[in-house]
C-alpha cells in the first residue's frame, strides 16, 4: 500500500482493456548532485525484502474499495496477485554515474507499474546514503567516522538506510541502537551534556561514568567550557590510571573550534603522561569540514556525523527515475523537456585500463560482460564493503574528490535512439 | 530501541549510581530556516502511540546483553520499566517561534533520558513538514495543492510524517495510498508517462484511461510535445461529452514552461467549449515557484508537490533540541558556544493586540495563560486544522511571508538566566 494512487489507477485501467504485455522498465540517476563524482549501488537487501513479500491484505483492499475509484474484478486481481518479475542490476556496493541504467525490471506491465513508487522510495535515498557515506570516508582519510543521526533522520526507517550505507562504506559504527540490532553493526556512543548537567559538577559526571564504563568511557568536554572541560577530564583519567590502572577511552568536543580545541587537549593529555586517551569531534560536521580538519593536521582520532549525514542535507533526494524503455516488444521513450528517455533493453560496459575505470559504454543488451546481473539481494556486508573498495580503488583520483570532481564519461554507442 | 546508545549507557550510570531524581527537559527549535517566519507545531498524535507502546522486548534485551556494556539489573529494570512521565505541550497546529519551548518533559531522569532521541526525530520532521505544508498553502492562495512526495521521501513514515503536516496546513489530498488510509485523507493521482508509452499513441492512452475512471479522468500531456499533448487531450475530452455526456476533468502539465503551457491551454479548451477543464501542474515545485506562478496570474487550477516537500529539500533537518533546565529542584543549563541554554521551568504568554500576535513572553513556570498544556495526542484533524487556521490568521502578514519575513519577537521576561 506504500504506493502513489496512480499506479494502481493505471493498473486498473490496463487490466480493463486487457492489456498486460511485458515491459522492461530502467531506472536511472538523471544528475549528480553539486560536488559528487559518483554513485554507490544500494538498498538490495531491502528491495529483496520488498519483492519477496509483496501483497495487499484484505484490509488494504477494503480500503480501496472505499475510494470508490476501482472495479471489485480489478481488486480481486490485485488480492491474488504476486508479481512475477526479473530484475537485471548492478550488485551493491557498485559505483556508477548519471545517465546509465542501474536496474531493470522485466515483466507484466502491471506488476511493472505497482512497484514503482516504492523501489524508487527504497534506493533513491539507499543509494544517496551509501554513497555519502562513502564520501565522508574519503574525506576523513582513514580516521573512523560514527553515524550519530538517528535524532535527525526523516523517520525510522531512513535512520537504517543510513546505518545501512555507512556500513557499508566502512564507517566504524552507528549511535542507533536498533540499526545495531538489525544490520549486526557496531552500537557507538556515550554520554550527552545532559549527563553532566545532572550532576553537581563535571568532575562528578566524569566520575560515575568512569566507574561504571570504565576503558569503555568518552567524556563529553563542552557542556560548559572546553578548555576546562580537558583538563578535568585529563584529571579524571589520570586518577583512574594510577587507582585502578583503567585507560580512559577518550573525550569528545561537540562545539567550538574544533581543531584549536583538539590541539589544546592532544598537548595537555601528552605533557600529562596519558598520551592513550583519544580526541573525538563531532557538532555540525559535513565530509568538507571533516576534510578540512583531516588535511590541516587537526589531531582528531575520529569523527561523529549527524545531521548533514541523516539527511543528507546537502543533497536530500535524487533525481532517480524508473521509466518504461520497452513494451511488448516494441522500444518507448520520451521526450519531456529535459527528461528524454533512451528506449531499448541494454547492458553496461565497463572500459578499464591498467585497474582504472575509463568510460562507461551503455550498449544494447546482451553484452557478456554486462554490469546488469541477475538481481541478488541479501549479500554479506562483508562482499558488498569489499565491492565498494575494489569500485573506489578503480575509479581515477579526480572522479573521487570530494570537490569539483572531474566528470566520468557515459557513452550510449548506440546514440541517443 | 529506535534509541541512540548514549542514552542507555547514560541511563545505566543514573541507575548504578541510584541517581533518578525527577528532571525537566524541554524542547525547542534555535533557528528559523533562511525565508522562514514561524514553525507549526505537529506529530503529537506519533508522539501518544510512541510513549503509551513504549517498552524493551526480550529480543531487544537479548541485544543490548550482546553488546557487553550492560549490566544485567539494569537490563531487568530496563525490561520492566514503563516511562512514568507528563508532558505539557503547545497544541499540534499551534503556531510557534525559535528560542521558545514548545514541549516540557517531566519525570525520573533515566525514563526522560531513553525518550529522547526518537521523541526529536519524531517532532523534528513533524513539525517541519506541517510548517512547510503551510507555506506551500500561503504560495498557493486557495489553490488546492497535491501531496505526490512518497517516491522521493527518505522512507515510508517520513512520508505518512509529509501527508499528515499537509492535511493539518490544508492540502487537497495525496498521491500516498498508505498514508491516505491511515490518516483518512483523500487519496490522488492519475496516469504517468508510462502510461502513455505503453499506448501506440497519446490518443489511445487517454481514451482507454477515460473508458475506465469517465469524468476523474486527467490526462498528462507532456510526454511527447505538450502543445499537441493539449490539443489531444482536447479532442478527447470533446469526444467523450459528445458521444457519452462524459466531463473530463482535466490535464496535468510535468515540465516545460508551466505558465505559457497553462495559458496555452486554457484559452484552446475554452475556445472548443470546454471551459470545464482544469489544469494541473507538477514538476520540481517548491513554494517558490507555486508563489510566482500564482502572482503571476498563471491559469492553474491546482499544484502537485513532490521532492520539494517530501524532503524540505531547502531546510532537510530541524534545529531541534531536548535540554535539561532542572535536575532535582536545581536549575541546570549548559554554556557551551552557540548552544546556550536557559534553566529552569517555564511558561509562553502570547501577547495579542486586536487579535493580532504583538511577541511570546517567555516567563516562569505557572503563568495563568500558558501556551504550554498538558499533553493530549490523537486530537481529531478538523480541531488541529482549525486550530492552525486561526494561529495564522493571528500572525501579523509580514510573519507569514514566505520570502524574508518579518522576526517575531520571543522575550525572556527573566533575561538570560
Amino acid at each position: 500500500m506504500v504506493v502513489d494512487l496512480y499506479e494502481l489507477t493505471m493498473a486498473q485501467a490496463y487490466f480493463l482493456e486487457q492489456k498486460n504485455g511485458t515491459a522492461s522498465f530502467e531506472i536511472l540517476v538523471r544528475s549528480l548532485p553539486p560536488h559528487w563524482g559518483f554513485f554507490v549501488m544500494a538498498g538490495l537487501t531491502e528491495l529483496e525484502s520488498y519483492l519477496s513479500g509483496f501483497s495487499f491484505s484484505t484490509d488494504d483492499i477494503a480500503s480501496l474499495r472505499e475510494t470508490g475509484l476501482f472495479d471489485d474484478r480489478f481488486l480481486t486481481f490485485l488480492y491474488q496477485g504476486k508479481p512475477r518479475i526479473s530484475v537485471r542490476c548492478m550488485p551493491e556496493g557498485s559505483v556508477f554515474f548519471p545517465g546509465e541504467p542501474i536496474a531493470e525490471f522485466h515483466g507484466p506491465v502491471i506488476d511493472m507499474q505497482i512497484l514503482e513508487t516504492y523501489v524508487l522510495n527504497i534506493l533513491g535515498f539507499s543509494i544517496l546514503q551509501a554513497t555519502l557515506a562513502a564520501r565522508f570516508e574519503l574525506a576523513s582519510r582513514g580516521k573512523p567516522v560514527l553515524d550519530f543521526g538517528l535524532r535527525k533522520a526523516q523517520g525510522p526507517v531512513a535512520s537504517i538506510r543510513s546505518a545501512r550505507g555507512a556500513q557499508i562504506a566502512g564507517f566504524a559504527g552507528t549511535s542507533n541502537v536498533k540499526a545495531s540490532q538489525l544490520l549486526d553493526f557496531k552500537p557507538s556512543g556515550t554520554m550527552a551534556h545532559s549527563f553532566v548537567q545532572a550532576h553537581e559538577t563535571e568532575e562528578q559526571a566524569f566520575e560515575a561514568f568512569a566507574r561504571v564504563f570504565r576503558d569503555q568511557s568518552v567524556f563529553l568536554v563542552d557542556t560548559y567550557d572546553s578548555r576546562e572541560g580537558i583538563r578535568t577530564a585529563a584529571q579524571v583519567a589520570k586518577r583512574l590510571l594510577d587507582r585502578e590502572k583503567v585507560h580512559i577511552k577518550g573525550i569528545r568536543l561537540d562545539s567550538g573550534n574544533l581543531a584549536g580545541l583538539a590541539g589544546m587537549a592532544r598537548e595537555h593529555f601528552d605533557t600529562e603522561g596519558l598520551g592513550f586517551l583519544k580526541v573525538f569531534a563531532s557538532g555540525g560536521l559535513d565530509e568538507y569540514l571533516v576534510a578540512d580538519l583531516v588535511e590541516q593536521g587537526a589531531p582528531i582520532d575520529g569523527f561523529g556525523v549527524g545531521t548533514s549525514f541523516a539527511v543528507s542535507s546537502h543533497a536530500p533526494a535524487l533525481d532517480i527515475t524508473y521509466k518504461p524503455v520497452e513494451y511488448d516488444g516494441r522500444p518507448t521513450r520520451k521526450t519531456s523537456p529535459g527528461k528524454e528517455t533512451v528506449s531499448g533493453r541494454k547492458s553496461i560496459e565497463r572500459i578499464q585500463h591498467e585497474g582504472i575505470f575509463v568510460e562507461d559504454h551503455v550498449v544494447s543488451l546482451g553484452h557478456p560482460a554486462d554490469l546488469l546481473v541477475p538481481f541478488a539481494g541479501g549479500e554479506r556486508i562483508d562482499t558488498v564493503h569489499t565491492r565498494l573498495n575494489r569500485n573506489l580503488a578503480g575509479l581515477a583520483a579526480a572522479c573521487k574528490r570530494i570537490k569539483s570532481p572531474s566528470p566520468y564519461p557515459v557513452i550510449y554507442d548506440s546514440g541517443r535512439q
